[in-house]
């Protein structure tokens, strides 16, 4: 099977650090990622600069991204003027957080659940008055879909209900979020089944945090429930700044082995997935990076899924980068 | 479903540092975990003192243990002159470790898998020889399963070539082990399935590593595989001395959470087993402690796989222990 993993460092990592990366060391960043195989990366996002000033870049990161070749470069809109920023600046595709917890949603992006799925509509609808060239995908992340740390257990219908209504306000995916880190394998299965029952092809991706260190369990769950398309961040760099308790996403490095391992071609290779990683070391001084595969290696026993594909990297130890645990 | 937790901490976890804990203090951590529920624990091995003098006082941990009611007290033998003393010591079962690797074989118990094989019926034999209520059941976990850091990929066929010779040999058990965490999720649920298929009731536990990052969704694979007996360690200490590169366990803390919060009932009190970890903690000062969930916290929406059990204790913040990632 193919899968797409979807880089969201570059925004889900980034926004979620004090400091600011400067744009030039984005740039080498995301080209070092597009140049290990990356085909999806989302490069940032359209907020209020005063909210989020790691993000004011992200319009120069769009253009900069949209020069590599077979990439989709993705930005994150909250809302109406951001998504038309972002398909203004060139985005190929749009996603949109839209909480199922009215709680979280609120503090995420000022909206109730009902206001964020009527922006939906309103970005789906501006899209369609685009010309046909600059039109781009419109993707919802159901954030806090497994459980929120204000709400606590989140309706499973009610995720299903907002997933439905999300489509037919025009999205084309609407995907799950696991934001801090609640789901478990047996619900990331379930759920994945019944968001494909309950809109068919719309049926996006998952974005699982590792919070307490579940992810690549539930990406397991998630596989067997057919899902093609698994956000991870290089070094698990991120996780929502709004969730108290949230830390890490699922790490791309310990994402592609498992994948590639279990015989699922994700088309990157993961020695030049480790030189990005030294170019995001390198941007991020101090800062921690997280990840087994990088310490451990990926061991004598690994095969790349594609059989034509040869790991010729070192085996056992990996590379020892600054900050790695 | 029912599923075991097998604690290995103060075998595997204690074996693999340098410094000895003293005897008073692992039986004071036995007594912790088996109060938070555990009704497994492998509480030391019977080998060369001169090798791993950390283990030398085994005869008198499992004395104390076989105390604590209801817990099944595993002492580790590699040769039939540890298990006649894990048995005189009176151990309710006896673990032998065979690797399906001749290289890991040789380097970690100085035989071939044949020799090993023989030593297994051997024991087997004088098991049958004691008095009825002296005869301890016999385990063997077979390591470098899923492959080795030494001679790269295993061959399943031989792997389950060996089970089948050793549960003719008399083990009543005979289980999986990913010794330096080079198994996938696909390979655990296929080879979990095939030894079920080779050795019906005898297909014991899985011991899986951590070592790039795929210990719980290897615990996912095996569990859909029917695999209801799963080794752990407390804070994810130890992995073996003799394979380079070997580091972690999987987390005892995070996989009894993913197991209760899949519905996957263990019988094991999150508070209590947190506070083993203390017990743990002060008795290693320094030492690095994994896992997740006790510094996330089991989140707001947890809840225990038996519904009459109810989850009381710190939702976010985990207790913040020494040494604790």
């Amino acid at each position: 099977m193919r899968v797409l993993v979807s880089e969201v460092g570059p925004r889900d990592g980034l926004q979620s650090l004090s400091r600011t990366m400067p744009t030039a060391d984005k740039i080498h960043w995301i080209q070092a990622l597009a140049a290990a195989g990356l085909q999806e990366i989302e490069v940032g996002s359209f907020v209020n600069p005063k909210l989020l000033p790691q993000m004011a870049d992200t319009a120069e990161v769009v253009r900069a991204a949209r020069l590599l070749p077979g990439l989709t470069v993705v930005a994150l809109a909250p809302n109406l003027r951001g998504a038309q920023a972002a398909m203004q600046a060139g985005a190929h595709k749009v996603t949109i957080p839209v909480s199922a917890s009215q709680a979280h949603n609120m503090a995420n992006v000022r909206m109730t659940c009902e206001e964020s799925i009527e922006a939906v509509r309103r970005i789906c609808e501006y899209r369609d008055s685009l010309p046909a060239g600059q039109r781009a995908e419109i993707e919802v992340g159901i954030a806090s879909a497994f459980g929120c740390t204000r709400e606590g257990v989140v309706s499973e219908d009610w995720v299903m209900d907002m997933a439905v209504r999300l489509a037919e306000a025009g999205a084309h995916s609407v995907g799950l979020s696991d934001s801090v880190g609640l789901g478990n394998p047996a619900q990331v299965r379930r759920m994945c089944a019944r968001l494909r029952q309950a809109i068919g092809e719309r049926a996006g991706g998952v974005h699982l945090h590792n919070t307490r260190g579940q992810g690549l369990a539930n990406v397991v769950a998630a596989l067997d429930a057919g899902v093609t398309t698994i956000d991870a961040s290089q070094g698990g760099i991120g996780g929502c700044p709004y969730a108290p308790g949230a830390t890490g996403n699922i790490v791309t490095e310990d994402l592609v082995y498992l994948l590639e391992s279990m015989g699922h071609d994700t088309g990157i290779d993961i020695e030049a997935l480790l030189r990005a990683r030294q170019v995001l070391a390198q941007a991020l001084p101090g800062e921690a990076l997280y990840g087994h595969v990088p310490d451990a290696g990926v061991g004598p026993a690994f095969r790349y899924a594609d059989p034509a594909r040869v790991y010729a990297g070192p085996v056992v130890a990996g590379c020892a980068m600054e900050g790695a645990v």
